[in-house]
Formats: structure tokens, C-alpha cells, sequence
């Protein structure tokens, strides 16, 4: 069985492979001290266009998302879309580390600047939560990306209400490599106060990029890792990771290999006359799907159900990972046509 | 200037305060354990017509909600109204101490058991946080009601998806005397497994009647209330206001004269053709009241303002108190009058 | 039987009793921002001499001590001795806001510059919490005082670490009015970030007057007294309580009331040959009792074990409350005469 | 320079990097729910010879601490030595999730039954935490190890005090092939609620294998995986590690190369006078060095400062890791000599 099912299914991409085992015996110090988290870091900071910024490597996604939050005082509150990872999919950890979550309704996982000032004139005093930053992700939870309009539209809004603003880049390859983006990585870094580069998603075995810009949220961050259970003994195979993916593009290299894939399944799921629930021109897909279908497809390949649709259709999700080839969507279209 | 503005702007009835100062020199021990404590704790049970509930003293609503929270596991949610008073206005009480809130879109205050469900349903593993209770306050927030027939529904509900149901009855006696009200508070201890019965905002200077049922959540209580900042070293003062509130059927007629006030002060407003947003039965009114008659009536008399309704008009609320005088009301009939 | 378990004991002294009578029916508005509030505060200011500062009333000690500390970071910790009651007597309520406490050994109370040098000095980076806070009471548990020399040292010493330095004064009064004492309110004021002036064990119902000096610590505050469930809709309780108690110096007659009893008590006691488990000169004694006699007393006394001392004697904790009278004592000489 | 600093400067051992290789591109689900971490934990069943514990991969030791202790109630507490890592090297992970550490002085980082016995008995009653669990790593944070005896004796006070045992195992395999060693990995089991497995210092990328045995304490922990931040996409990095690790023995082999190099060291040390501060048999030494000798070493040696011994000493911490070699102990020795 082939698995549409994520972009983690598989473990590391050869480049980061070889540089792990090439590294493997080396002593290093540890906790992220090390001289490859201080190399990769110098290298994203080149690639920022930004020597000062300041990078941690952290295992994971929602750990990343805790810890910027974690950056607020007890009463301060983040703004995210109602389908913000944050808001679903992370079994309450933000409200674990004592934050609530204001949510704006999206269709498509964008927020709107409106949506954000909304949300803050409705909080006017000491008997509500402070809303202080504002999380979104890019890609998002649909797939869908951010223009740099939007994005600069967005910044705006949180510098007239004093807000952060953080951007969750689990999939940021795939953002930065669309067919339709014109956002840069020194454009986010320019745009935002934190964010990260995820690398879990684009061929690490674990690790994302945290960086750092806003010089207010710098001091004493590596306290909060470590409390926060995000500081690892052997974060040296975070930075080996990060040397790889920044090094001759990789980083990118592997993101248009997923998009690749994902524009071609695309094609052979209109093909077969499936309609999109999002267009999107990242590396996830949602589509609407007869249950009947969906049913004969799971015989044969791992995809995600993602919500109801109807009676008798089903938001189905399909990712294509970095290491997805164009001759599994080959298969999976001469699979569709024997159906 | 009188005020609308709310429940909770005079000090003690005169018959609580007499009690006050009638055992005022007696010396007796702290925190709730004291001869006042034991025997409002009696006088309520027998009122509840159940020997077998666990009653606590507890300085205020906010910290009711957050203790009956507090029972759950780190990982377990509560669903609640859009509207209710732990999502909006206790300033992420409930978030600080480590619980999300899942939300169902209400217009007027009153959660419907298929929402409970459907909330549940949404929630089928560990990436999401697991639905374990629900709050309700009845009244609602927005003064409405609800009926026995209705809370037996959601009380089913609960027990079918294995969910504690808590009920914030901040301004219960104005519910419990409510000519629509078919509720009794034995039937309310028959269907929820934790509940408060209101003192602050019924003629105490401060203190609610916290109440559980459920066995379960009866161990230990008093760590929570000690370590979550409620308990009270001299709470023996909230033990003779109870005393004083069950005696002699006071805690209904305190509500009684308050809710009088209101629906008298509702005659008068429709009167005058002021429009009800909804149509409440108990001490609070929320009428739609055009800005500029508004505007008029802030010269003399203290409302809220509850939200915007349209360009021109503002969702206003009043509150009348235990100690709402039928004079007052007579004197904003003269008042409007004039206008 | 008699009670020196505690000052709390009773209920208000006659003249705060008195003036909640006289304001009881005026309406004001909840949440401490009415009138009595606003007036207490500035004779607050006056009697320290800084119009400065800013002034809350809270229910209670344990949440003044949970809400300085919730002023910290994370990552942040607070430096008491082992003694000291957030340590023991709280259930945890610091760490149930995320934060650790620190702790110095001590025989009575009183921790020394030189212990929280060494706490610091213990404490250089990330893999560790961040000492920021320094907490004593004044007086200690044990009821000894700090004298300004004591004080000025170190508070000196948290500005050369850039701690912050809190007090709590649960037992102000009685520390203030001891015969030993060189301390001011102007003094502690000045050489403290935040303090508290208890009410609740010198005359009130409840409540304590909350004085934040430190302009970093001063934003928001309110935010967290309502996240921190310390907010009371009929603050104005407190308001007036403390106008009471700061007219015509009788917040510091209450305490030499309380201090005269208990000092007489203690020359009771030597005179019957009972040693002094610490040289108190404020309103707490601890002595070291035989359990034979011990036992006789509490026939007749409410008195607390606070320890064991030896196989055959206990600590135990006398108190005096501001209401107690010469009479008390003469009586309990008279019954110890008789033993 | 070599390192002596601890035992997770080098990367994986060849096994598990050459099953991390072999398995890479394979396509499994994410979160710990695949073949390899199902085999894993079979591996791991049989070792205990228990098939009744539930096994989870964790990523590292502090995420382990702290979920084990997310078990508790806000109001129940962990004991733990002093020295203990969750009390000194967690940077307070464990109180920024609620919950209060009580301490026992201990000089070489052994509980004793007695201690825990002493601490329950010092927390009677609801205004003080209630102790709930036992914290004790094995071998301790000074490279010393528990008898069978020992814990037996320790796990018996738990049960009569109806506290959880919980074992902290980051250097697990150390203890259990250490010279003088008597616990088996079923004991450990059999006398324990929860420990875990460490893997990150015994050749593993990172990774712990956490067990839980009490039935009480196995329902939804996935649910707190997830909300604390230990939930790996990737976890099948895990499964593969710990595979190879329980294949052939090789976790033993591992921890045995590290003690015989440690032993060896201590020998090398012995010879040259310098005087072991505690006797350990594991794979970490704690000498006490002349801090002259000690700035020559650290020229060519990596080791770490452990407490300063006195004027002139320092107390200091060789370990000695999986893929130390004979050699290196005597270049050592060499190096020693030249001095």
C-alpha cells in the first residue's frame, strides 16, 4: 500500500541521512551548543538575509507553537483561525501552559486583518483575556499560503494593536516553493516577530528552525526550552539536519518535489472528475469524495479522512512528501482508471 | 443616580447583616469548618432534599467555576456557551489552570444536548483534548431560563458520552422563582453532578454554596479550594449569611423582589416601546435601545452597555437587585415619561 | 473554652463592623473600582508617604502571595525560607501557578542576605530556574521581626541580583507596634517591590491591601487579580474596611491590643516556668510545653501544636487576637495557678 | 580533546544508526503507533518477562519526569532527594506543570524509606500538598545504585503510604550491569508503578522507553504525550532504536563498555592519588581534584565541575559513554603521568 497519508510516513532524506552518519561518532556538546546548531544557524541566518535574529532548534511543531506562546504574560491571549493547529489538533497545549485561544471562523485557514481588530476591540478590559499575538500558519491547514500583501496586511494590523505576530512554518518549504507564492523567507522574517522553519515535514527525522526576531521575546528563551521540554541532549542531529536542507537549496529542492507530486495527483483527480474542496498548490490536497470511492481507494492506499461532507461525501486529505515520485502518482492514476 | 447596573452594587440584606453582627465577637475555628459552616450546610442539604452532597463555601463565582474545573484531568475540556462567563469574562480563569473550552454557538445563552454530542464527536483521539463536562449557568448570561424538560435532556446527554454536567448558578434563586421556572433546586441536584447556589449576587456580601453529588469528585476538595486560592480563613461569615439566606425561605424572596422589580421595569420599557432582545423572566432584561434615548438615560441612571445591535442602536442591559424598590421602578417610569 | 488558636478567630472589630453597617445600602460599583476603594487606597498612600504606588484589595494572604509571584516568568523562581508559608502552608498554590520555590534553611524565620547570595550563585543558567523573587513575611512565622538594618541588607542584596523583593505582612500591624521594632510602613515601603498590609488578622472580615511599588510590576495588574480569582464583585467591602482601619491610627491600636495580650501571656508563662521556643515580641508565641500540661490546657484552651520538640514536649503556638483582653489572661494565669 | 563530559556527546551506535538506515524509506504512520514501535515494545514485554505494562516512546528523560508526574492531582506532590534531577537540573519543568517537589536531604543521591515515611507524616491536612509519589532515579544523579533490598524496602513504604514509585532510568543500563548490582529489569517491574528505560544515553539518536505498570495510571496517557510535547511524528525512530537495542543484548554491551571504562578510569585516578567523592560503579565518577590539576587536565579533557569541595578542590564528574574505548582511558593514564 502506497500512503497519501503525510509527509512524515518516511524517515530522512538521503542528504541528511549521510550527514548524520558522517557525523555520527564525533564528539559534541550538547543541548544545542554545538558547533553544527551554531553553523546551520548561521546559514538560515543567511538565508533570512538577518544576522540578528536568534535560532534554537526544537523537536517538534507544537513544541515550537507552545513555546512562542509561552512568550506571553498569564493573561495575554492568542488570535488563531477557528482550524488552527493550535486550536484542534494539539490536545490543549496551549491552554496547558495557562493561554486561551481566540478564535476567528475561516473557511479556508486565513485569517483576515478585520478578523484580528474584531477580535481585539471585543476585549477591552481587565475581566477578558489580552489578546496579544496573533498565530497563523503557512502553509495553512488547508493548504492554501498567504500573499505577501496579505501577509504585510496582516503585520500591520498586529503593529497598530501592539500584537506579535508568529508564523508556524511546519510546511514552509511547500509554502515558499508554490506555484502562486511571492513571499521570500527574508520577506517572513521581515513580516513576523517568531517563527519557525519546519523540517520534520521536508526530510528530517525530527527538528524545526525556530528563529527569533523581536529583541523583546530573545532573553532567557533557552530557560523556556528546557522547561518546556524542548531542549534535547542530542540537539547535534538537529543541526547536522539544518546544515544539509540549507545547504545547495535542499530545502527547497525537497519541497517542489512534494508540490511536484501534489500538482500532478492534481491533475489526475480532476482527471477523473473529483472536485477540489480548496484549491491549493501546496503539498496537501483536500478533495470531496464519494464514500464509495474513497472506500475502494483505502484498499489500495493511506489517505485521511478530514471531515464530512455530506450524506454520501467525504473531505478526504492526500500529501505528497518530499520523497513522493512521479511514478507513484503514475500508479495511483492507472489505479483510478481501473475503477 | 440609581443604578441597573447590577446584582451585586448594595451590601448584605438586612437580615444577613443583623447576623453578622450578632455573632460577630463569638471566637470560632477558620476555613470552613467552623459550627456556622456545618449548619448552613444542613439547612441547604435539607433544602436539596439529599443528605449525601459535599457543600463548600466558596468567596465567589469565578472561583466556583474554576474549582468544578479543576476536577478534570489535564487533557479533559469543558463545553460551554459561546456567551458563558468562564469563555468570556473570567479573563482565562479556566485556561490558567490548564483547560481548554470548546464552544457551541448559542444566541441566547441555553446549549442543546445535540451540540453537546456533536462536540463530542469531534473529539475522537489524542491530538485533541477530550471532552469531560459541561458548564451551563442558569440563568444564562443572558437571563433566560432553562426548563426542567430541557436540563433532564442535557443531563442525559452527559451521562450518555460519560460527561460531568455543572451548573453556575450564580443568580440560581432568580431562576428558581422565575414565573416560567418548572425547576426545583432537589430537581437541579438530581441532574447535575456539581452546582452553586448563589449568595454575592442574592443578598450576601459574599459567598456561594458550591455543592457536589458525584462521588467522585468529592475526595480531597479542600486541597483545590485551598490551593486555587478559595478558601477563606474567617468563613464563618459566609456560614451565617447561609444560615440567614435559608432560613424562613429568605434566598427566595430576596430573588423574588428582584426579579419583580425586573419584569415591572420590563412593562415599563415596552411601554415606551423599547423592544426586549430576549425575553427574560428573571432579574436581568437585555433590551435594544436606540443610542441617542440611551444616551438620555445614562444622564441619570447606570446601565450596560452589552453590545452594538446595529448603527444606531445598543443591546442594553438592566439588572435589578434584592433591594430594587417597586419606587424605583415607579420613578423611571416618571423619568422616561419626561423624555 | 477560650481560643488563642489564631487572630481570626472572630469576626470584625467594632468600628470596621460599624462602618459596613452605615455604607451597606449605598449602591456603588463592584470590583474594587467604587469609592471606599479609591479613598482607602490614598489613606493607604498617605501613611506610607509615596503617592506612587499603586494599591488592590485581595480576599486574602494566600492570594497576595500567588499573585506577586505570578508577576515572575516561567522560567522564574522565588527564593523563601523553609519555613516560610508559601513553602508549607499554601498546597502548593505557587507551583500550581508554574513556579518553584527556593529555599533557605532557618531556625526562626528570618532568612539572611547571604543565604540568598548563595541561592543565586547556585543557579547559572538554563538548566536550572531563574531565581528573580525574594519572599519574607514580616513578621516571620514564628513571630519575629526583621529590623531595618535586616531589611535595608537585603533589600540591598536583591538589587545587586535584580530580585525583586516582596513582604508579606499578613501580621504588619503586629510586627509594626512591637516594643523591638525599628521599622516604618514609609520604610518598607521603600525598601521593598511589593508588599501587602493585612487586614483579614488585625480587625477585618477579610482582606488585605496589596502595595505594588515597582513600576515594572505594575501593568495590568487587575488582569491577574481576576485571572487569579481574586477579584470580588463587593470590593468595596474591603474599601471601606480599610478607611476604618486607617482612621485615627486604629490599625495600629488593634495590633498593640493584640501585641499587649500576647506579651502578657508570655510573662503568664515564664512565670509557670514554660520556656520560649522563640523570643516573640508580636501577637504569636511558641513555646516548649510539656505534653502532660499541654494536655490539662487544652481542656479548657484552643492552642496549636506546631511541633514536636522531644518525646515528651511540643511547640505550641499561642495567639492573641486584637480582641483579646487583659481579662483572657488574668484567666488563663488563674487556671494555670490552679494546675 | 576528548570528552569526558557525559555520555551523549557521540551520536548512535552502529546497530541502531544501521537500522535507522536500513529502515528509512519506508512508509509507516506517525506518533508512535507503528510496526517498529509495536515490535519494540514486545521486545521491551518479554525483557520485563511482563505483558501487562503499557509501553510509550518518549523523546528524552525530562519529558519523562514531567509526564509521569502530569499523573498526579493538582494538589498531591513528589518526593524526591534534593539532588534529585527534577529538583535541581529541569529548570522547573516539573512545578510549571503544578506540582510541588518535597525534598529529602540525602548525601549521595539514595532516598532512604524513613525519609518518605518523615514527609508524609509532616503533611497531614489540606493546607499543605499531599504527597502522592516517589521520585528516585536509578542509578542516582552520583552514579550510585539501589540495592534490591533497598528497593524493596522503599517500594514497600510506598505501598503502606499508598504513594506511586516511579524510577527514573536515563542511565538504567549502567545500574543494571554495574559490578555490584543485584536488580534485574523484571524486579525494577515488579517494585515500581512507572519508570523508564533510557536510551538517549546508552546509543540511541534519542529516545526513552517509558513503562507503566499500575493499571491506574495507563488510561489515556497518549492524551499526555501529546499535550506535553513528547509526541514525536517520527517516532518510529524510536521503535527502530529500541529494537536493535533489545536484539542480542545489545543494550547491556553498550552499558557495559561504559562502566568497564569508568571502572577502568577509576583505577587510572586511584593510582594517582586522586580520591573518589563517592564510590560509584557505574559509568559516572564524582573525584575530588585539586583545582590546580584540574586546570592542566581541562586542557586536554573535557569533564565537568560538579560543587566546589573546598578552597582548593573541586569536586569533579568524569562519564565515561557506550563508545569509550580501552584506548582512551589510557591516553589518559598516559596523559596523568606526564603531569
Amino acid at each position: 500500500m502506497y500512503s497519501f497519508e503525510n509527509d512524515y510516513s518516511e524517515g530522512a532524506c538521503s542528504q541528511v541521512l549521510k550527514a548524520l552518519v558522517d557525523t555520527n561518532y564525533e564528539q559534541v556538546t550538547g543541548y544545542g551548543l554545538d558547533k553544527y546548531c551554531i553553523k546551520a544557524s548561521e546559514l538560515i541566518k543567511k538565508e533570512l538575509k538577518n544576522n540578528d535574529v536568534d535560532i534554537h532548534f526544537i523537536p517538534g511543531g507544537t513544541p515550537c507553537n507552545t513555546l512562542a506562546i509561552s512568550l506571553l504574560k498569564p493573561y495575554e491571549a492568542v488570535i488563531a483561525c477557528e482550524t488552527g493547529h493550535i486550536n484542534i489538533h494539539e490536545t490543549g497545549s496551549v491552554e496547558a501552559i495557562g493561554h486561551k485561544i481566540l478564535t476567528a471562523p475561516t473557511k479556508y485557514g486565513k485569517i483576515k486583518p478585520e478578523q484580528i481588530e474584531e477580535i481585539v476591540l471585543k476585549h477591552p478590559d481587565e475581566h477578558m483575556v489580552k489578546p496579544k499575538m496573533v498565530f497563523i500558519s503557512n502553509p495553512t491547514e488547508l493548504g492554501t499560503i498567504y500573499s505577501k500583501q496579505e501577509l504585510t496586511d496582516i503585520s500591520e494590523m498586529c503593529k497598530k494593536h501592539n500584537l506579535y505576530l508568529y508564523l508556524d512554518g511546519a510546511r514552509l518549504g511547500s509554502a515558499l516553493v508554490a506555484e502562486t507564492n511571492d513571499l521570500s523567507l527574508p520577506d517572513i522574517c521581515e513580516l513576523t516577530d517568531i517563527f519557525y522553519i519546519g523540517g520534520t515535514k521536508n526530510g528530517a527525522l525530527y527538528g524545526e528552525a525556530f528563529v527569533i526576531k523581536n529583541e523583546e521575546l530573545k532573553p532567557n528563551f533557552r530557560y523556556l526550552m528546557k522547561q518546556k521540554l524542548s531542549m534535547m541532549a542530542k540537539s547535534r542531529v538537529m543541526g547536522v539536519e539544518f546544515i544539509a536542507l540549507f545547504t545547495d537549496g535542499l530545502y527547497y529542492k525537497l519541497a517542489k518535489q512534494a508540490n511536484f507530486c501534489a500538482q500532478a495527483l492534481k491533475l489526475v483527480l480532476k482527471h477523473y472528475g473529483i472536485e477540489m474542496y480548496v484549491e491549493s498548490f501546496t503539498n496537501q490536497l483536500f478533495v470531496i469524495m464519494e464514500d464509495k470511492l474513497l472506500r475502494k481507494i483505502k484498499q489500495e492506499y493511506i489517505v485521511s479522512d478530514w471531515a464530512k461532507y455530506d450524506d454520501t461525501h467525504t473531505v478526504v486529505r492526500f500529501v505528497c512528501s518530499w520523497n513522493c515520485k512521479k511514478n507513484n502518482i503514475k500508479e495511483f492514476y492507472n489505479f483510478l482508471k481501473k475503477l
